[in-house]
Formats: C-alpha cells, structure tokens, sequence
C-alpha cells in the first residue's frame, strides 16, 4: 500500500475495524467478540466421493438476469446479464458470464460436432472435435462485450442497475487454436479477403469477419476459464475475437468459408449496424471502443457508511491496453487518476479503485477510461452528437451514478 | 505460431484435419460433411429469468474426487482433487479447486462472522465481513497446493492418475486485503514476530505465520476468480499465503492473534512436519518447492493419435516464477526446454507445451520446472536420498509417466 494510502487510512482512525475494550486482550478476556461460534463446535458437512462445487447459499442473490427493459415475447431471443456490482478481480466465474442468443442454446454432443472449413482454401477440411484437441492451443484473458451493452441507455438513463446497464460485459481466460494455424492447413487462397463463421445453432448465427483480424489473433476456443466451454458459451467450439463485438465470437461453431467478399449476412445488415441521424448506417462496425463503469457504489450496492469508501469498477478497451481511468465525484467537472489493480492486460478488463471520504454529500460518479492509443471514452451527450439517436449498438459513453446524501445510487445523465 | 512449429505442422500434412474431396468446395457440393445438424434446424433451450450456470451434461466426467488411495472411516478429515487432466489454461474453476478438510465443511453466515485481531497489538479489533469489504482490494493469481500432494508416491508408483497424484493444486485470482493493512490498523506491537490464524470450522484450524511473511504478502481475501468464495474455500473469508503450504491457507478465519513465538499448534507439531531417515523431523517447512506435472498424456488422457502429439502441463514454485520447463521423451536422460503459453506470474501456475512426432513407441514422460531462483526440481530418487521415506509432505518429485505402444498411461518409477 503506497504510504498515502496508509497514513489516509490512520486518518481515518479504525475506519473498518471496531475497538475492543482493552489492550492486549486474550482470549478469555475479550469473551464476547471471540465466543467460539456454533460452527467451530461441530463438524461440517463432509465431502461427496465426487462433485462439482456450487456457491455458498448466502449468495443466491448472485445470477445472471434477464433485461427487465425489453420485454420478449418469447425468451429464445434474448439476452442475459453478468451481476457485475458482485463482481471482484477481473475474471468472470463461468456461471455468470452472459448470454446473447438469437434461438436459445443447443446441447451438443462434442463427440459428433464436426468443424468444416471451406470456399477459396486449397484444400477444404473438416474437424473433429477430437482433432481440434490435439493442436497445440493457447491461452488467453480477453473482455467480451455486447455491442449492445447499454443499448437501454442511448437516449436516457433508462436502466435501473449496473447489471442492466453494463452486464453485456464479462471477462474470461480463453484456451483454444488459432484460427491461423488451421487455415494455414487447409491453404489460403491468394484471392481471399474474409472469413464466413456460422454457428450450429437454430439460428445459423453467421458472421462476415475480415481475414487479417482472423490472421492476426481470433481464435476457435473450446475452454474458458480452466474447463470446457457451458453450453451458453457454445460448447464444444467457439470464436473468440479480441476486442471486437460479441456478436462476432461465433458460437457452436461448425463452418468457416473463405471468400474475397462478405457475405452480408443478417446481422451485419438489418441488424448490428447503426442508424445515423442522416439515415445513412455505419456497418462493420467491429472495434468495442474504450469504456468503463464503476461497479460499487452502484444501484445495488449503495453506500452504507460514511468516511473512508472505496470506489471500483472495470475499464477495458478494444484496441489495446486500458493506459489510465479517471474518476469525477462532480460529474465530470473534476477528475482524478484511479489505481488500477494488478494486470492490466491486452484488451482485458483492467480492475480500478478511488478511495475518497465520504460525509454525505451528493456525488455525481463517473469514470472514463483512456487506453493505450490515446482513446478517451466519451460523454455521453459528445456521442449523441456524432452518432444520433438512432443506434443501438456501441453505446460507450461516460455512465453516470447520483449518489444520495442516504447513500442510495441511481442512474442518471448530466449535460 | 513461430515458423518452425508452422513448417513441422505443414511437414505432418493434415494432422488434425481430414481431407474432404474437391477443391473449392462449396456447401451444396460437400453435402455430407456439411449436413445441418438437427441443432441448427429448431430453437435451444431458452434464457431462465435468473439463474447460474452449470456445465454441459456432456462433461459430467470432470468433477472433484476424494483420494482412491487411502480409506478413510469418516470422510470429514478428507480431500478431494483437482481434475488436472481436464484442466486448460490456468485457471482452475471454481468447482473444481481441490478440497481439504479436517472437520468438514461449515456453513457461515457472513451477516453473523467475525474476525478478531488480538494479542502483542496496540489495539485489538474485531472486524464483520462489511468492514472487510470496505477496505480498498487487490485481485492476485496464486497457485495453492497442499503440501501433502503426491503424498501417495513418496516410495512408489501407487497412484493411478494425474487427479490422484497431483490433484491437491489449484490456481485462482484471489480478491482480498492484504492483512498488513489490517495489522497496521491495530498497530503491531515492536517485539511481535509471529501470527496466529484460526479457522471458524469444527477443527479450530490454526497455524503459526512468521510475522515478515504476513506483512509482506499475506492476503486475507473473501473472494476467488471473480465471485464470493465457495463454502469449502473458506467463506466468507480465508487467508492466502502466497507460495506456502495450503495449510497455512486458513479457511473460515475468524482470529488473528500476534505474539512473540510459534504457538506449536496441532497443525504444525504432530501433523504437516516432515519426519527424516534420522528420527528428527523438519518443521515450518513453509515454502512449496518448484515443481511440475505433465497432464497431457497422463492416465486419464491416452494418446489415441499417432503423428504430431502436444504434451502439455502446468508447473509452479512457491519461490517466485517458473523460468523454464523441460521435457524428457526418455526417462530423464535427454531434455529439450517446453513452451511456456501466455503468462507467467509470480507463485502461479504456468501451462506448458512440447510437441513430439509419436510413431508409437514407448515413452517414458517427465518434466521438471526450473524457477527464477534457479532451483530445479529433483528427480524422486534425489528427494528420498535427503528426505528418506517417512515423509508424507513436499514431494516435489519429477513424475514419470510410461507412454505405452497402444498410447496407455501409467503411473511408473525409473532409477
């Protein structure tokens, strides 16, 4: 802990800690605070012969969740949203990462699952599941994020949580090949210039993606923070992206076709582009520009005490390393520079933390992250401005929380 | 992929892949291998309104097991281990890191928990998990292993898989605070050198830290890759003593106490102290030596391909970072340096990589990890020359596996 830190935490006297009556205390002494707790009395539970372990029962209030802006009609469709206000560090546990489907998840059998690659390759191939397993692979800690993350706030504070505003965003160690290493099999052809990926799904998920980024650094995974991908993940084999648009990261994949065009498939055309104010729409439209939210305070985690208070929340950008993150308590009149936590990876989520002392007053929190290409994330109205009010897609603008003299959080805008 | 791995890939002529008919295939041409699976030709199962994720009903088989060598009458003293031969990456999920257990698992209320600081202190504190919570974190990947892992083989060859004889390891980001920052809070007495952790759980699980060791890196953390630990890790909070003995890695804290010297606890007299061939015994052998297993071919995962093979594990040392991995074909007798993938951090797990052109003959596997100190992992027979074979702790051994002509894996020794 740098010494400021230290000597504001001495400031602040016990901030966290509660006195005890009585220096050096033992055991019998201080009976109260130490009377030993039923738990320590007992044994516990024992260990089943076999498992795979679940969360404590006192956090059944961690889940994913549904939108409650947008109300599906059917739910095959739909999305669902990490619980970042209970997230720490910057790995989203598998069970919380969140969900986009376009028709629901199939449940394939790995054993029959067959990878084709095809179009203007010398040498069309197809893969088992078995034989995508025995390349070497690689691993890697990557951000994913819709391009509809926060879609519900284009032209107000609309959502009511940060999982609701920004849970379109999680976090993960991805193991698999890359796709370069299996076109360079099957031999590219001279003429190619992209890369068809569509998924086993019921809605033949297809996307069109450039083959330099495929060259570069996607890759075709299969496992996802140490174990196989979850079936919402798209067990046994999906694209991972970097940096790039969650709708891109293939899932269930099955088919890769090289060709000198793209194909113009559904959501690149009527869908995930974005409606400019002119009535033009910006397509292809990959790059997840820089962006960041703080997590705590945040709707569902108010502030309960006064004093010393921790601010954090996650940055992360599309085109490289999270280089800073600012936060303002004054909505953007003044900011200061946040510590940020340990990794700050290549497009990762990077973990930041302000600490300030809190008496009460009203706090307009905001915070933007500055990546390695000098990206500043921006207001929100700055990107009204150039992008109208039309989009959906790629809503990075600065987010806003009041903080209330009784420490609830809300969602709100400043101009 | 560096150009000699790309070229030994192309020279191995379709190693994963099999060749379909045609060139320039297209989908209706190749209509056998592009058939539309029946996933692809109705909706998945739709999004829950809430829910937590599992894993596919296809890998059911990766679960935590409790050890097949020893019986026990009861199993709350017990432990389960890690499916290493599943594992990807380096991080172990969080239902599958390894369990141990000396009277079972309890169930905290977190609301209700305590944690006490006491003792040689300026000023005894007691602390709730919401004070916890309020102070500034930091998010860290340690490896944790037990240091009775490989315990089985400390005179032969007895355990039958990769899960059985180096399942006790895991690796996971650690969220927490850092217990020099609580201590600073109560002040620590000038002639304080050790500390005393004590668990919540049936067992009243206690260790001896050297005090240096507690201010330097010693973390009190509440989290484990991204979430609230799990009730057999601890919850709602434990301690993390980067490269030590897991041991030492208090679950269920509930009391810190400082003092001048050891308490000579259970934990650290009658049990995890190492009994030498003289009739005297090591103790407070904290640190967790360097050490290395190769989990791909391993007994649970047979070579089933001739060709281009990839041979994969993970090492680690509780000394700082693994600086190099070596691999041996032949029993120890000729090495060649593996790759190490992506990150290696400070007292965590690195992933491994060596690849081989297997034609069928037998094989005798090992590795051996070699850390920034410069230490390298001994062979088992160097180890019991120094430690004789009374140990049941720290047998950091190198593991032979023999690769058998129909790519079986057995657990063997060589001399």
């Amino acid at each position: 802990m740098p010494d400021t830190r230290r000597s504001f935490l001495r400031k602040s006297a016990l901030i966290a800690g509660t006195a005890l009556a009585g220096a050096r205390m033992t055991r019998s002494a201080a009976a109260a605070p130490l009377e030993i707790p039923p738990t320590a009395q007992q044994p516990g539970r024992p260990i089943p012969a076999t498992g795979y372990g679940v969360p404590s029962k006192f956090e059944n209030h961690v889940a994913r969740r549904r939108t409650d802006v947008f109300v599906n009609r059917q739910n095959w469709s739909d999305w669902s949203m990490t619980p970042l206000q209970h997230q720490h560090g910057i790995v989203t546990p598998n069970g919380l990462i969140f969900e986009r489907h376009h028709a629901g998840i199939p449940d394939i059998d790995p054993a029959t699952h067959k990878l084709v690659i095809h179009g203007m390759v010398k040498q069309p191939l197809v893969f088992s599941m078995d034989d995508l397993l025995r390349y070497p692979s690689v691993s890697k800690f990557y951000f994913m994020e819709c391009s509809g993350n926060t879609l519900a706030d284009w032209t107000k504070a609309a959502s009511t949580t940060v999982q609701q505003t920004h849970g379109l965003l999680s976090c993960a160690q991805w193991t698999g090949v890359p796709v370069s290493w299996l076109l360079d099999e099957a031999g590219v052809a001279p003429d190619a210039r992209w890369v068809l990926f569509e998924g086993a799904d019921g809605s033949n998920h297809t996307r069109s993606i450039p083959l330099n980024k495929v060259m570069d650094d996607v890759l075709l995974v299969y496992a996802q923070n140490g174990e196989m991908l979850r079936p919402e993940q798209g067990y046994p084999a999906r694209l991972v992206v970097p940096g790039w648009q969650g709708n891109m990261w293939v899932k269930w994949l099955r088919r890769l076709k090289l060709g000198d065009a793209p194909w113009f498939a559904r959501e690149e055309t009527s869908k995930y582009t974005d409606l400019l104010a002119n009535g033009t729409a910006r397509q292809f439209t990959f790059v997840m520009d820089a962006k960041s939210i703080i997590t705590s305070p945040s709707p569902q985690a108010p502030l309960r005490h006064k004093g010393f208070t921790v601010i954090s929340g996650l940055a992360w950008s599309g085109r490289g390393k999270v280089a800073r993150v600012d936060v303002s308590l004054d909505g953007g009149r003044n900011w200061r520079a946040a510590r940020i936590d340990g990794l700050a990876l290549d497009k990762a989520c990077v973990r930041f933390y302000a600490e300030t002392e809190w008496t009460g007053e009203q706090m307009l929190l905001q915070s933007r992250a500055i990546d390695e290409t000098g990206y500043v994330q921006p207001a929100k109205d700055a990107l009204r401005k150039i992008r109208g009010v039309n989009s959906i897609y790629h809503n990075n603008g600065i987010q806003t929380w009041l903080v209330k003299p009784d420490g609830e959080v809300e969602n709100v805008e400043v101009s």
